[in-house]
């Protein structure tokens, strides 16, 4: 009889939910995933060839699969893949995280090629994809694709991964490598939204000098007041929390203060339509510049994790997310009718990827090269070899563009689109999973120099390592980062013989510390908190 | 030129964002919104009268007030109240954190009390509001009410707002206040869900016994089955983390997993219509006792603090949230024909509510008094007023419940549901703004002789604490609390002296020492991590 009651009263809680489109029981099932994802994956750790991406992808094919199953071929996925959701919810902590624990020696010391690698790089395996399909496409089958379509295509293959990257690549490791590729992913995911939104509006008919010229204005002009905007909001943050002196009240307001003001960030920029990705990005670098060192003790150990926690699960939950939506039966369907030229489809673009990145990668390098003087700051063979194969990795950004492309106003059932839909799901399965597998021992083997530990990870050992930087000696011109792993001393004489870079840099530290540290706060200029005993310790 | 490119893009980047209900607009108005809540609030911190609550709500008001004008009197709400949205991702955070920060020996030490006041009182206020306004609405012209209707503003107006008992009252100023308002609150906005959705599914023409034991026997099994799914739930985490070692590799990792692991306790109470609010608090109990021991010292901070930022967050928002939607415009026009009718409603349901809440206190203080033997347990006249007052305030679940009741499909054009889901918003606004404000002082007034700090505020002193508990002497018997505020010596000749309750606790204390701590963690059953220095301090 009881159990009769509770039967009855689960139809009536769950009445009010089934009107909405998020069922009970797929957000149950996606928060249980997730945790068998951190288990698996943390019992897998000490393999070298998978990582938490992987894992994800699989247990989401696998679900899929059983689901597909169960409901006897009808449904494989709980939740449809919604690009809003992607863009407003999960893309954000994970690009705010990456620029609040960037390395920011290192990612301005090699400013200059990360632009000319996120945008120049970007815009030439735009060129090379959409050409090469255009023309290759044509001896296929592939149903009715406009010029927009192959534009787009380009655009939708020109974005790396950058969720991936982070998954690969490690920070303490390959700390060079990482902000190169990580940096360029950034800027070239960026530079992949803007292509691809400028082209929906450009009259493809009339493609003119002039356009040419209105698309670079309009890109530079994009680029620089995302960064501006960006930078605003993290100053702002800073000064709120510094004048104000919150943490002398409450660490729980502080850090949803900085928590709320970095979204705000991406959301004005999205509501004037600029890059969310980079301000939200140059928010976390300003943040952890200024902000981080005007809070108390507990809301800098708090945030570093916080923040680092929102992206691993917003990581993993994109993973699991494209693994479950892979086997949607519609799409499979149409494109069934079809092997042959669908699996064509999907070998020309994922050939084209790798080409297109080569295209851009080797002569940039080249380029990059020349400017530098300094033999150490080079790019090596070895390195540009390993910079093209972390790139190939195409993911959640790449789904969302292809969706907003092919799937507008319900055009599913139309083969073209199904064949582009599916493609793209299999290059970036394919791209995730195979090219994912093999780069971590790829590194190991092209830099076989780096340490590569195999004790506790990075994250753990970066976190525990600020407790040591007092031990070192003091003085006026050392630099210690936010990690307090890094720690140079630059002599006046050896400045003069560095490159621009560095002088510039050295200049940015004078402005920093007579202007910007006084004003926004900053390391060593806000008053101790009396009473707290780890004030030394985490400094 | 490029203004006007940026202007066209624009659009072309909302137009994905327009076709979903989430609009960008919405999003970043209420995020820069929560962020003048939290500046504000902090400014008005030293006012005695004000809190956050109070705080969002005004500034709700006067966004929808702005919002009326600009759009010329058609909307004064970007987000409509959505219950879904408030149960399945406002609610839980805030109980969960109410169950991990709770001080659990005052809360267990008061058990029996909470559960009296929580159940049999919830019974109580719910009789007296139903029958009162069964018998007073008949005097008014209100529309068509059926006899559910009338029962289920019983259950609606028996929600006491837990949220904003958790803004008044001060787990530090007021312990034994707080733990019995407060947990009554969690109870009794159990027990209101639960009877409301029993309501809906009784055939409300045959009230027989056989129906009210049916009822209590349903009621006493989602209580004990929540209980028991919560502590289950919070267990396994423990195991989880302890076994697999989580810690010494990643710090994101353990705080992702209990994250993840206490929504999904809620959701799987959900998912069964079991209550998901008790769940969550017991699994925040149970994950306070063992997983937190489990975790490194890093993650402890990190989720002490992450969890009650989301809270913090979460309680701002439904505060705005209310206050934002109090102007629909639709509801205000229908009543607008009868203003005097709908003043009346609300004046009757706010002296049911108080008459309905004294009802219970007094007597069932009584009856608590008579059970307690020592002097110090039992509940004073000053003490009963202060709980009568302290749940008199009604809040989202109030809102959420009438919503549910008042405007399934579509029916807010009618007279009578109309005009409950304005007095709904009355009362609770009224309750929270006048009740709330006049709390604070009440308090002072009536229990003069606690120590009301003015300095930094107790969520900071708590979190600097536990660096000064090393410095207590150890014992065996010593019980130091997560918060590390409270440290009680129990000699065993005291022991036998006190009231059952206490021996209870010293059993389980023996059985939690002999068979709990060991397999599921817990304070002192963790070897140390090698290396951290502040495992001493924060232990």
């Amino acid at each position: 009889m009881v159990l009769n009651i509770g039967g009855t009263s689960m139809r009536l809680l769950m009445r009010p939910l089934e009107d909405d489109q998020v069922s009970v029981f797929a957000i149950t099932l996606f928060v249980a995933l997730l945790c068998a994802c951190i288990v698996i994956g943390h019992l897998l750790e000490k393999n070298r060839w998978i990582n938490e991406s992987i894992t994800a992808l699989a247990i989401g094919l696998i679900t899929g699969t059983i689901l597909l199953f169960t409901t006897e071929g009808r449904s494989s996925h709980v939740l449809v893949f919604n690009e809003e959701f992607f863009f407003i919810y999960l893309l954000p902590p994970i690009i705010f995280n990456a620029g609040f624990q960037v390395k920011k020696k290192q990612f301005f010391r090699n400013f200059m090629t990360i632009t000319l690698f996120g945008v120049a790089g970007t815009l030439i395996s735009f060129g090379v994809i959409s050409f090469g399909s255009a023309q290759l496409f044509k001896h296929l089958n592939v149903g009715l694709l406009e010029l927009s379509d192959y534009l787009a295509l380009g655009a939708i293959f020109s974005a790396t991964d950058s969720v991936c990257t982070l998954q690969v690549l490690n920070q303490d490791e390959t700390p060079i490598l990482y902000s190169l590729v990580f940096g360029e992913g950034v800027v070239n995911d960026a530079t992949s939204v803007v292509i691809f939104n400028a082209l929906q509006k450009v009259d493809l008919s009339h493609i003119t000098s002039d356009v040419a010229l209105r698309f670079t204005v309009s890109l530079s002009y994009l680029f620089l007041t995302s960064t501006l905007l960006g930078v605003a909001v993290g100053l702002l943050s800073a000064y709120i929390i510094k004048k104000l002196y919150f943490g002398r009240h409450s660490t729980d307001r502080e850090v949803a203060l900085m928590i709320l003001m970095a979204y705000l960030s991406y959301m004005i920029a999205e509501l004037f339509s600029l890059s969310g990705i980079m301000t939200v990005f140059f928010c976390g670098i300003v943040m952890s510049h200024y902000t981080w060192h005007n809070v108390t003790d507990n809301s800098k150990v708090t945030t570093k994790h916080a923040f680092a926690t929102l992206s691993f699960i917003s990581e993993i939950f994109i993973f699991l997310y494209v693994g479950m939506d892979a086997l949607d039966i519609e799409k499979w369907k149409v494109v069934g009718k079809s092997p042959g030229t669908s699996v064509g489809v999907s070998a020309i673009l994922l050939i084209l990827v790798m080409v297109g990145r080569a295209a851009f990668v080797f002569p940039l390098s080249l380029i990059s090269n020349l400017t530098q003087k300094l033999a150490s700051n080079k790019i090596g063979l070895k390195h540009q070899v390993t910079i093209w194969w972390s790139g190939l990795m195409r993911g959640a950004v790449s789904m969302a563009l292809a969706y907003n492309q092919f799937t507008r106003s319900g055009h599913t059932q139309l083969m073209g689109n199904a064949i582009m839909i599916t493609s793209t799901i299999s290059v970036v399965l394919f791209s995730t999973m195979v090219f994912g597998l093999i780069t971590k021992p790829l590194i190991s083997f092209m830099l076989p120099l780096q340490n590569h530990s195999t004790g506790p990870s990075e994250s753990e050992l970066s976190s525990t390592k600020p407790f040591m930087v007092p031990l070192l000696p003091n003085g006026q011109d050392e630099q210690i980062e936010m990690n307090g792993c890094e720690v140079t001393r630059v002599g006046s004489l050896r400045m003069l013989l560095m490159t621009p870079s560095h002088t510039v840099h050295y200049y940015w530290r004078k402005f920093d510390d007579a202007y910007m540290r006084p004003v926004f706060g900053g390391r060593g200029f806000v008053p101790h908190v009396p009473g707290s005993l780890t004030e030394s310790l985490l400094q």
